[in-house]
């Protein structure tokens, strides 16, 4: 659901007070079509713009779509003044969508070499008002949300446990949070890993270790029901080598604040 | 100015109904670090961001200051529970938008090479939500800011000249817009460059030109009173080329669009 | 965390266009005063009523106090205009969610009669708009928020069921949440809960069951690592009987939607 | 008139960043049944919910009507995914609004008793963010909307009188408002009824008082062009006896802040 | 009260995402001058332009002062940059709300000059976005505010007495409004003005008549206990004929809509 | 572009919580007619209003086109209820813009008696809240826009060259904004005017300066590629002398923050 509040902010944003380049008579259709392989992200958000603007929308593929050069991947047809009005916003949500969808995407196929399973997942390292749209982009690019926002997973971090001690600061927010609700818990070294997992975490994220102490954690954690992550710098050159390790989930706070765009064009007329 | 709306908005994204990992008692610092060289940008809103939630801002560095690992960009002091409330927005606020200053200010270093003069300017491909803390930030890396939204200046596309003529297009528009105004005309031969400044253009985008192409379209334009534009898909590797061609303006959508974080950490206690 | 937005709609709501009555001259003081038992919540939401309108918040109860008639939940101090401004505003919240407290805290104290350790939960049979306020006041009373909203857990029911078999719903949204996320099933019958659990579900919701069937499905469920709720029409008289099955959560939407307000009242002046 | 943006305000609170559930294929039909006897109200929420989501309403009952368990409120028919992303808020905003009409004309019914034309009347103890909506459903439930808001009309009470005196705080305030709006003076004696009448109040609130000395001021007032109000604790139990002294008007807080939900269930598919 | 969300979308509006020319350093002082004579009103407004702002505001006139030229109605002090950035909002406020009052309190002066007591008051005829302001401007000039909004006071229209006949219409609307809430009736003739009045009216609005015919239908109201208001096109030069009529309340939609502002100025520095 | 959130808040503002007078069964036309000569302006917001409430909009008038009494601006249909709470904020809407459209034209004309080319300019002196719809109404009038907000255009200020000098001051702000954005320099001399736009100035602004000054000041810009604008008080009494210096813009605040409502009426029914 893309509220309407964002789609007017966005394009009040980009119109100002008196665009006169708008001022066009008539009616056209619009496409937007990939320059570029990838896939496809955002086009939800990218209706939301024209639906908003009144501008019928044709056709649009689903999210999640391998694109090639030329594919179209959204059609719309309205008067020239809207669908012009428009059409900036449109192709900003869906490229940056789309950038993030493909990157994921890639890096869900360079851990595939070493790994059937292991799961690609974003942070909370998205852009301040995109949040919700960044996160589906991961999906349609085959990756995982992680959690969504605060609420969503409990994550005990490095200054919980220097103040309250690993399993106190695990039964502390134990007892705070509801049974809904998981509970991770952050650890730098093999024997907190185990700590962590013996005092009731659900999963464990195993931060910044080299791929070889990631597998040892992994081992370690065989005996427990929890979930393994890795996480920190991982990039999709260092990616396969964590897939290796049998850990259950590598996050990647790139996937959403550096994918570039995918480079898509709006083409106008017929 | 950051908008409260704003950072209202991007901190509930983030927090969600419940969170109770920020129950932590007592008072603390918080630092934001760089751990890698650039330039630095947005702190403006990560202090808007901490203002918010009355945490004190004891220091921030100036948008613009070039910074190398380890240096400090934003000290912050309050309640433990406020600055762990805050410290996620902040960091990805200032970490987007001084990737954005970090890559403008690469995309002005490759250009000196070959101009003094010509100035690197933003697009509006920018981040739906974001733009004016990402035009700001392209400002800070020395950049130019390009037109702000699409009643700042007119530019004259090929649609409207498909539609009405050239000539005909910027008569068009110029009866329609505030003297207050620059119109700017986008073209693709040298050709109708030097048609679009006879007809009285302030400014005329060369677009998607060769260097070579631009160079001529330069030379044939100095007898105008007008402003050259280069642009389309020019990147870091070729900005230099098109900086010798003597044009005056080089635009990139990658500065905003595809510009990867910068590596900066949020680190509490003391 | 309490919205500024939220606080300014809900004054404006309350002031009108023009009121006379606050034109009241010099300063006072406030205080929210008890007029019958329960448990304090909310005052978070009055502070931020009166922060809103610059009147000093001196002191105030920490949320899941128990409190007597006369007891004093919250004192301000500021101008009379701003203070009598406010007032109505912070009473009815504070009187709304303590009232929602006090009823979850005699549900629990009615299934602590039977059971030491089952969870008394909410729904999302939440006041629109007041979701937060209402899932704090919950936990303010001894309970539990349950999910937070639609992505924070999924909640398998009888119309995915219907489509896609019950097994076949679970590996359904299974393949499409996060890792992060449980995974609840509404079933009616002992044997589809036993179905449920052995195909993965973190959560059985044991619907519409009378206790007798409920302790049946929860033995069954033993054998699994899963979590027993029941729901469905439980009130303060049957709680204990359902406490007394054994299951770990019972969740009960009267608790947000049909708790009458705590009696409170705001004394001005000395 | 329900605000677009309260009803995405509800929608975006109960949905999160990423709800799985909802990603159902095909059409659906939704009908909003009673589970138990009562008064409608709040369907024009409920129906703005369905039109926000592009759900068509089909149809549905006028405010105020009496229902019967099995009665269908509210029929619509759209895509699965968003009936049922509109569910819960409907429902919420349904079932509030028609237990407070529904416990509102259980005090209309025993006034009636006593009285046929005493008005029974809500307060400003509604629910913040739901002002209008909690004062249609008194209406629908065939009691009084009483003031609307502060502006609404003017409530001299025991602080105005307090500092000013009695007389003196009538004169001030009737001399500070609109002829277009009406003056109540709340009292706690018999003797301060008549003489706000005197002074010439529109309305007198008998605030406080026994039946007893209810129908001692009701007459002490008949000499006066003034509506008389009893208000104070006044519940479904002593509503007769207030109604017999033949005040005008009783108001009661409980109408709107304590009245419990109205069951009803939300049933998808044929 | 002003909220701060208008305030923000004041500023937001002149500002744009990107000025340059508040990029002042140092502290200034500002002062709002007035240029002409006048009564001074919206200065809470422009407080809360500066307030938002974090400048300090020293002093400023209560609403209602009769100033001269060279009188200051503010003073504020703060950054240069944001002394800049609210000057020109608080101006166009209080210059347009002054204008309003200072307009008001010509129309007063000329009634006064035929009646001691009649009234002059506005109409719902204000600028969108500034029905508080003008509201409030109206009473610094010493007029009344007429009705707030549609839900203050009950306005029986040629159209609703066309449809239901005017004693039916009158019945028909006092059956739906609260006690707390005036009827007013708009007629056009002398009969129908003493109709309405017997058919319970609280307030006759006598629409469009000469003053003889005001006069007359003052006279036949004086049987009942009813405020008789005139309407329709008064202006300062008609103003006093009809105040000689009797009549209670003089509207005029001009008072909010065609008054010219105030001429004020904004002098920074020392 | 009218956003949603202004049309709804436009509307709550007037039709408050609980309106009865609305209650009119069955469908009505409604027309917006003029009662006096002008030019009309501000349809699309009125438009907006009526699209908002679901009433179909038959016809109306393109802004700018010139009207007699009697003439029809707007035609809609729709349910009696929705045309009547429309009614009202479109006619303030309509009445505003046509009002300032009016008196644009008006100083047009009289500009016109001795210039055929000056442009008669808004400024920013506009109502808060509404800076497009006023600027659009001036364009709809054949007036000019002049600059929208702060970031289209910089205006070099007295305050600006106190502090660094004239020729400084343009240097240190043509350095910091935009190739894009046109740089005004406001002088009260006709030797500051040569000085300004010998350093770069692209448009000089003539503050109060009398005609004969700004005949000279004109005559020695002669010599520079700048536009020349007189401002200052000028109002329709003073325009034609100022038009006949050969000055290129003349601007007036008054056409926007003094321009009486144009008197228009709705009309329901056949």
């Amino acid at each position: 659901m893309i509220p309407t509040a964002d789609v007017e902010r966005w394009l009040c944003e980009d119109v100002g007070h008196h665009d006169v380049t708008n001022q066009v008579p008539g009616e056209t259709t619009g496409r937007l079509v990939a320059k570029e392989a990838g896939v496809a992200a955002g086009l939800e958000a990218a209706r939301a713009v024209f639906e908003y603007l009144d501008v019928a929308v044709l056709d649009s593929l689903t999210a999640g779509t391998a694109i090639e050069p030329g594919d179209e991947l959204l059609r719309v047809e309205g008067s020239a003044r809207d669908v012009l009005r428009g059409e900036r916003v449109a192709v900003n949500l869906a490229g940056h969508a789309s950038g993030i969808a493909t990157r994921t995407c890639e890096a869900v196929e360079a851990a595939r070499k070493e790994s059937e399973t292991v799961q690609i997942a974003a942070t909370r390292k998205t852009t301040p008002g995109l949040r919700g749209l960044e996160k589906r982009a991961v999906v349609a690019g085959g990756g995982d949300t992680h959690r969504l926002d605060l609420s969503h997973m409990v994550l005990v971090k490095d200054n919980h446990i220097a103040e309250l001690g690993l399993e106190d600061a695990i039964a502390h927010f134990r007892e705070r949070v509801s049974f809904a609700t998981n509970l991770e818990v952050e650890v730098e070294t093999v024997a907190d890993a185990a700590r962590a997992a013996e005092a009731g975490a659900d999963v464990i994220l195993l931060d910044n270790m080299t791929p070889a102490e990631t597998r040892e954690a992994v081992e370690e954690l065989a005996a427990f029901d929890v979930i393994a992550e890795a996480s920190g710098g991982i990039d999709l050159e260092t990616v396969p080598a964590y897939a290796a390790t049998g850990v259950d989930v590598i996050s990647m706070g790139s996937l959403t604040h550096s994918a570039p765009t995918l480079d898509l064009s709006f083409r106008t007329g017929n």
